[in-house]
Order: structure tokens, then C-alpha cells, then sequence
């Protein structure tokens, strides 16, 4: 278990770096005691996130043109807050409750993880959320990026091999330079079948106490507690 | 004088965050001293600037396909080896050389600047270096960026519209909430003209003692003294 030769780390982000659904609950909360609705906000949170794959996957597919994510994350706010009965938001509140995605908090390992990782890496986002969103979350939240990368930049959306590539490409490093570092095995088995290197992190509460819990795969290079872990594994 | 509305601050880096002729003359200093040479490292670093702007033009008018900066700086460096009689390089040290312009230190009031700056607005570079280039001069220099952005982003260069427009679309902003820094006239006229707001800080030093002096043109939003200064006239 090591990352010899590699010199930045790349982040997924949402589930990996910042808790999705946590946040999205607490911030129902407060928009459901100031508006009188009665939303179950996690079960808002987890449709909301149930969406997100297959929107992007249409446009992979090529059924939809390039579409950031905050506009993907917008058309699904409007179906389900027809679905859910949601009544009375006008379009500045939609619009606030859309950029919830901007305002997610870390969990309680990251920040530290992250400067400490710092001192040696080059860390970078490695993203679906567009880079709007990534630099507003990370200003809020106090993440330490030394460079914010994301899938709008390819235009493509992870697990496209071309996203993996083109961190590797913008950062001037090898594949073999660079290590992935997500939650979620489908996006680091494509950067592994990109080249680059894998650091497997264990979110079992990314979809609440009864969420499944996704399992490592053999070939990580990786597989650590937190980030805090990662640092020490490394020696920082 | 103000800048009501911005949100972002857009910072070109060559000339009017780092000094790019006092670090190329240090650094050339020391490869004088240890490979024997006898180079005059300020005429040098002269000629690889005016080199500069005719090899973006070539990109910039389609002679040449998209090539990122450091390529440019090397065939430059090439050329200019040559011109100066500079022999007994290996590839190695041309290219360490060549990787000068990822180590340009920043005027004495950037930093401090920047980071005062950051408490109230998102700071990116707008730049044509690189992304690589950029983000590993920040990583040294302590330049607290909350976005890296760079022409190579829009495979065009400044100051062609399309890179101040990108600037202003992944940062999730209007043009008009974005303002360019800048210490090139000809940089801010066209943030102007694609509706960037624009503040000018002269830097009399960038060409050395004897170089020409950049006058503020009448249209900018704000001329300042430096980095600190800005700071200062926006009560952070």
C-alpha cells in the first residue's frame, strides 16, 4: 500500500469530501420551519441524489447537450418538488434551495486531511459539480484546493475516461502521477482503467445510517479510514 | 472608483503578480555559476518575454494548433540558447530552465494583497500559463488562489474574448461581476470589451529600471498603487 511517485491527489467530492445528505436535511429543516411545509428532507435528499446519475447519463449519452451539473441538479429540484407536493417556493427560493449543492458541509475529517496532505500533494477536485459550485463550496467550507478540476472543463461527465485524463493532462503529470481518492468504486475503477492511481475511502453514512456501504475493490491502491487516515498512512 | 457588484477578482500573474525578469535573473545567476557561463540573464530574460506575445499570436491567428505556454516557452528557449551562444545544456537542465516560469516570484505586495482581498471576493488567476504552470507557482509562492483559470482552459489566449468570457461562465457570474487586475493596458481594454470590470496596477519594474512604463487608460474602474493598496481602497 503506497502512492510512490505519485505527486497530486485528486478528490471526488460529493459523498467523499462533503456530507450531501446531512446538509440538504438541515437546511429542509430550517426552510420547512420558515415556510410551513411539512418535507420529509431526507427522503428529499436521497430522491435528489437518486436523480443525479441518470441525468448525467443522458447527457454521456449524448440525448442531452453538455449541461452543468447545477442545471441538472435544477430540473430534478423541479420534478421533485412536484412529486414531493412542495408548494409556494417562488424562483429565488428554488434557486437558493438549488445552490444548497454550493453550501455542503465537509465531514469532520476532511479539512484537517486535507492540509495536512497538502504539505506534499498537490490536491485538486476531480468533480462532477461544475466549478462554480466547487469554488463557492470550498471557499465556504475552508478546503484547501490547490486547483479546482471538473468534469465541465471536459465537458464530459465521470466515469468518462476523458475527465481522468484531462486532470492528469492540466496538472502536466503522468496518469500514473496522479491519485484518485473517492467513496464510490465505479469512478475509481475508471481512473484506474485511465492509468492513474486509487485511494479507496469508506463513507458508510453517505446515504444515512441504513445506506448501503460499497465495498473495496482489490486493485485499489488504497483502501483508508478518512482523510485524517490517508494523511497519517503517508506519513503527514 | 469602486467595484459594486464584483464578486470575483480575475488576476493576470506574468508582470502583475509575480516579477518574472528578477526571478529569471537570479535563477540564471546561479546556472551561470555552476555550469561555467557567462550569460547576461537580463538581456536574456528579455528577449524570452518579447518571444512571447509573436508565439501566442501564431496560436492566437491559427498558424499554430493549440500549445500550451511552457511549449511556447521552450521553443523559445531553444531558439534563444542558440542566439545567446549558451552550450553544454543537457535536456534535463533546458528543461528545469524552461520550468522557471512555474517558480516566478511574487511582488513584495501580492501575497499580503491576495489575501486580504480573499476574505470578501473569489480570487482566480486569468492567465495564459498553463494550468500546471500556475497551480505549482501558487503551491511555492503561497499565492492563496480559490480558482486556477487559464487561457488553456479555452484553448485561446489573451486577449481574445473567449478566455474573459469562460472566466466569467465557470465562475457561475456575469461579466460584470468579475474584475480583471491587471498591469497590461491591453489586457484590461479587452476584459473591458467583453463587459469585465478592470483595475490597474501599474508595476514600473516589471521591464527592469530602464523599461517602459504601461499607462492607465481613462476607461478603467480603479488604478492602484499595488496588490495592498487595492486591498486597502476596498476597506479590506
Amino acid at each position: 500500500m503506497s502512492l510512490s511517485g505519485v505527486r497530486a491527489l485528486a478528490f471526488d467530492v460529493f459523498g467523499t469530501v462533503v456530507d450531501w445528505r446531512s446538509t440538504i436535511i438541515e437546511e429542509g429543516g430550517r426552510l420547512n420551519r420558515e415556510k410551513g411545509l411539512d418535507v420529509d428532507w431526507a427522503a428529499f435528499a436521497d430522491a435528489w441524489r437518486e436523480e443525479y446519475r441518470p441525468s448525467m447519463d443522458r447527457v454521456r449519452r449524448g440525448e442531452l447537450p453538455w449541461t452543468k451539473l447545477d442545471d441538472l441538479h435544477r430540473a430534478s429540484l423541479e420534478k421533485l418538488l412536484d412529486e414531493f407536493g412542495v408548494e409556494g417556493l417562488n424562483d429565488a427560493e428554488k434557486e437558493r434551495l438549488n445552490r444548497v449543492w454550493h453550501r455542503l458541509k465537509p465531514w469532520p475529517d476532511a479539512v484537517e486531511g486535507l492540509k495536512r496532505l497538502r504539505r506534499r500533494y498537490i490536491l485538486a477536485t476531480l468533480s462532477n459539480g461544475n466549478v462554480a459550485l466547487l469554488v463557492n463550496m470550498a471557499k465556504r467550507a475552508g478546503l484547501p484546493w490547490d486547483c479546482v478540476l471538473s468534469a465541465e472543463l471536459a465537458r464530459r461527465y465521470k466515469p468518462d475516461r476523458e475527465v481522468y485524463l484531462m486532470a492528469a493532462e492540466l496538472l502536466g503529470l503522468k496518469a500514473g502521477e496522479v491519485g484518485m481518492v473517492a467513496a464510490h468504486a465505479e469512478d475509481l475503477l475508471a481512473a484506474r482503467q485511465a492509468g492513474l492511481r486509487t485511494v479507496f475511502v469508506p463513507r458508510p453514512l453517505e446515504f444515512g445510517p441504513g445506506g448501503a456501504a460499497e465495498a473495496p475493490d482489490p486493485s485499489f491502491d488504497m483502501v483508508v479510514e478518512d482523510l485524517t487516515d490517508l494523511a497519517r498512512r503517508l506519513g503527514l
